[in-house]
């Protein structure tokens, strides 16, 4: 191994610039060459290759975004334009790639690599923090916080106005970002994918109304809700409970920018070096996670697996809570 | 004059806390006593009354919201409504209140004003900033920092995936916030409703697409622009130029909560003061504003006009800069 | 058990306030009733004691500090003072006690339940997550990304300038916070009670200077480093190495306060509602922590000892990435 | 004039990277060339020159610190250092150049305008805001909200532990920072240098103590002041009063970084377009400035003096408040 590749891909999440600075860093600490690939895999077969150097991945490690730009791939979906992408990585003599990103991004990479002789490893970002085998995935603990600052504000006029506030977040089939964050900013509700005993309470929450003792009041919605996004069910909230004064927001993009927290700064960096370590230890097709504060290393075919369990716990703490 | 009421009407801002500290502070070292009452004008009809003391308001200064609460009143617009609110003054012994929220508030009050003898003085706070006659309310500058720190995020992720934003911001028919904003962020286009120059910037923008120069754009909407909202437009957009990969964003409620800046913080308790010195020289029926930094009295007749004029150069410098 | 109260003892820390939240709702919850104890042990000797309902802790869960206050007692550490605590309790009818606090108090509150017949149950907090049996204490997260949002403002300027800033960071005989810090805002040398093997990096990075490769530099202290603190240790560094133009910055108590991050808020609300069920289980002398996201029960005595182990690794990816 | 240069000097302030795209994408808009001339005036006899185009100033309007670094230069005192500069200037074929800086700064190009025929412009950039003539310094707000929201975290902890802080803040002779984050905090007591009437409002607090009616108060000190730092006031304090709890806190270098506000990039924005049309205008040996809200020319020697002028009602009124 002479020369490594790194490429984000899939959905940006705060921390990604912090693991290339990682990968960059820790590669080139260990005499390797690094070479940024630009728009993920698109750029892998339209072969947008720039060399990154130490001072290159100076000054990145607290921007939200990625420097390394990301983008969707339907020709990488096609056996030409892997031959493709194989073609170039072999002209730049790239001998292993760093693949930043979520379960999808894993899976394309594990389609190349069962066909070519490359090496993919994977390091998990993703807001949604939803990739079976790793604890934890960079840039869910800064969407966390982003949901939390947003509502703590709406709160204020929540409580100013008494009004109810239905506010979607983002984490598609996940509930986790709408679990923790609800739980986080004290909400009467909170609605998820992975359980339904929360219909109840919502139900029961309208149809009896905030007022006995609150004059406000927040439910936060995963956008992956089955019964549906906020618009919708304050829509169906007003026409049973008239009384209310319901407000919607949709929290939307915001949640996938912003600085990294320490946690995703920590997260990103340790996960960085070990994708690296890995590489020189001759590992392929596997994502790098972290298990109780530890490296563990994934295969990719483990790896793109949705992980539908939830902390029951947590709900419980929430409905004893919220009184 | 012995004793004053306080009490917040309209949309809530940030600052309004800090308004409310200083008028009782600012009232009880003058040897007045306070009354806060709450919910706006209803809870002046409904006898909501409560004293306020000078450590009853300590620790409110940075909370965003109104701890007197707010509240729109149907039955204040009707004369019963006032006669009543008027009887629970003089139950109370109240000489003189003191109004903190916007233009609708001080036609209340000014209707009020004519029928009965209770002065009533006002302290503009709306995060809009469109109230003749001062060149700040309580709130905007929090509300303008929200937007800028929401599409700072937000600009993170379309860089990094080569998209442009469509970004709804508040502010009724005033397009101060999204001007404003909109330079603060650098957005590629500005719309506001107090001028249509800027609708062929946008068709210019949308029809030759921001791929030849940039990757990913900015387009700031004031929820008043007459061409519609951010949906909408990002609907046309789409269909003008399927090109564009196009997200929007409404920032919503959000923008009207959140700890005051220290700009909001000092003008509130600048004119928090003003409005008691008003009171105390006798004052009725104005506006305390701020004029180029010093304190100025308003009638609520003149206060009550939008002020429809927009800053042209700034939308000139928008212009300029974004090439 | 029908009676708890409820302290908060020691430094404050981020996320106490969510702690005491839910440990008043959730006793509530299960039909206890729940006494607020001002200023610690103090205040169960003065006898300090105010009900605590679930309204009454509304709206605190996202402030910094203590709504309970604390403070140290001299007092609980005679025979006298905790004999009159313990009268205070029977009293009052307060049949168990809640302390949130660090290993001091949990020291207070063994020596007290060895002599008396009413049980504690701790919730460890305190900024410098140090406590044995417990991966983590609430406060840390907030104050760690306190100390990571003051380094960026220091980077702009040092890079700027390019200047050396030495900047000192909380935590007593505990690094971790200047550790993670300072991977999170990619320090060039970090100092900490913990390792010596960081000395040489620190001499070789004062004595060569950072001229060669970098403009300016970010070296974290722990309050704790053995060569002395951030003042100490940069007068000593402007003998050797008259070039560099060095300041120091000593972020001080603005680390214990803010509002708690989420992490924070779910970890305090998580701990409340399992000291709760720890009480109503008949537990007694013993903290409830948490080990790989699950509580868990550390009796006091070995909740009391520090936790010196620091994660090496972190140590070795910090001199992979700095170069 | 075909090619300006532009360069930052002095202490840097949030909002300088804003005034540098602002003047570099408006020189643009008006077919000139720019050039960016590295740490100030050292830059200018050291050469260190490098053309800055459209793109290249494209995301640095919400970054702290200068991209184009600054530094003090003891050669550009001499006549040498400032021949050297010019025949660089020549070389280069700059004929104008816009200086983003302080007082200092724009002395510099006084002298240095009154030898050669090379027109200097300046944008006033300093979080003092102590400059005659503008009623704003670019990185003014910025900073006051740093030293807020700083504050605020502090007053959490001293409000748990019953404590008297006392705060250094930046602002060398100038009490604005300290005055108005004193007013936006709600502190009990202010020092600044432009006022010796707060001294006895300071031996009042001390010797009569906090613990009347308060249990924690907040000493915002400039760090100008006469009687001396915080550090010097506290051991002063301590030795009067040992009840007092008393705790110092510097706030440092943390108060010139960060990303700029929306007050800060606006404003920024707008002198740095008026600088480049003064130049167009063959103005010379002026700073741009802005005085209620609209562009004015100063003329370097009328800039260079301080303004030491306080707003007394600000005084006045944190009197009044703090009861």
């Amino acid at each position: 191994i002479k020369k490594i590749g790194v490429l984000t891909s899939g959905g940006d999440a705060p921390g990604m610039n912090a693991a290339i600075r990682a990968v960059t860093r820790s590669a080139i600490a260990h005499n390797l060459e690094v070479i940024g690939i630009h728009h993920g895999f698109k750029g892998l077969i339209e072969n947008e290759f720039t060399p990154l150097t130490s001072s290159g991945v100076s000054g990145i490690l607290q921007n939200g975004g990625t420097i390394l730009k990301t983008a969707r791939s339907r020709e990488f979906l096609t056996e030409e334009g892997r031959a493709k992408a194989y073609q170039n990585l072999v002209n730049a003599g790239i001998n292993a790639v760093v693949v930043i990103g979520g379960d999808g991004s894993f899976t394309g990479a594990l389609v190349f690599s069962k066909e070519f002789d490359i090496p993919f490893v994977g390091i998990p970002a993703t807001i949604d923090n939803d990739i079976f085998g790793t604890d934890y995935t960079i840039g869910y603990d800064t969407a966390l916080n982003t949901v939390v600052q947003a509502v703590d504000k709406i709160k204020d006029t929540a409580a100013s106005h008494g009004r109810v506030f239905f506010i979607e977040v983002m984490g598609r089939e996940a509930g986790l970002l709408a679990l923790n964050g609800g739980i986080a900013v004290g909400a009467e509700v909170i609605l998820i994918p992975e359980s339904n005993t929360e219909h109840q309470a919502f139900d029961r929450f309208i149809s009896k109304g905030y007022k006995r003792k609150k004059t406000s009041g927040i439910v936060v919605i995963a956008e992956g809700e089955e019964m549906g996004g906020a618009l919708k069910l304050a829509k169906k909230a007003e026409q049973e409970n008239p009384d209310l004064d319901i407000r919607v927001s949709i929290l939307g993009h915001m949640q996938r920018g912003g600085n990294p927290t320490a946690q995703d700064r920590v997260a990103a960096t340790k996960m960085g070096v070990a994708a690296v370590d890995a590489i020189l230890d001759d590992q392929k097709s596997i994502m790098v996670g972290l298990r109780y504060g530890k490296i563990v290393h994934v295969p990719f075919n483990k790896a793109v697996k949705l992980n539908h369990s939830i902390d029951q716990d947590l709900l419980e703490i929430q409905r004893l809570i919220t009184i």
